[in-house]
């Protein structure tokens, strides 16, 4: 029961649109960075967990993620428990 | 010359305050959470290149994300170059 990081990604989910993406990858073409053919704009979590059991940590990040830091309806989120 | 991807991470820099990491975290000890410690929130790029080489595409990475994607005076980034 050591203290633990958990990484958490959230993504917008492929078959939707994003438009902070595609401004950054617009951006980018102007400035001169013309190899850059697309952008997706995620969020990234890094959360401190203490007293927990490894085998715990993965169940309360799972819910954490699928209720809290992402929205299931277009977005998508992988995680990993590290130390 | 194949396509490539790159990950950029850019988080706080841990001297700065991060107020949305302390919201969620806040938020998650409200909903039962209460072994999450702490939480940093971040960005993270998924960007998609052609037609470079993959020394020549991690310089334009380091150079888009110290200039563009990261605000070098608060924010940190890594980078990977995958595929």
């Amino acid at each position: 029961m050591r203290a633990m990081k958990a990484h958490v990604w959230v993504m917008p989910k492929r078959t939707v649109l994003d438009p902070q993406g595609q401004a950054i990858q617009h951006a980018l073409s102007s400035l001169g960075f013309s190899e850059v053919q697309d952008v997706r704009q995620g969020k990234f979590f890094v959360l401190d967990l203490n007293g927990v059991a490894r085998a715990a940590a993965e169940k309360q990040v799972e819910r954490m993620a699928k209720e809290i830091l992402a929205n299931p309806v277009i977005e998508e989120f992988r995680y990993e428990i590290v130390e």
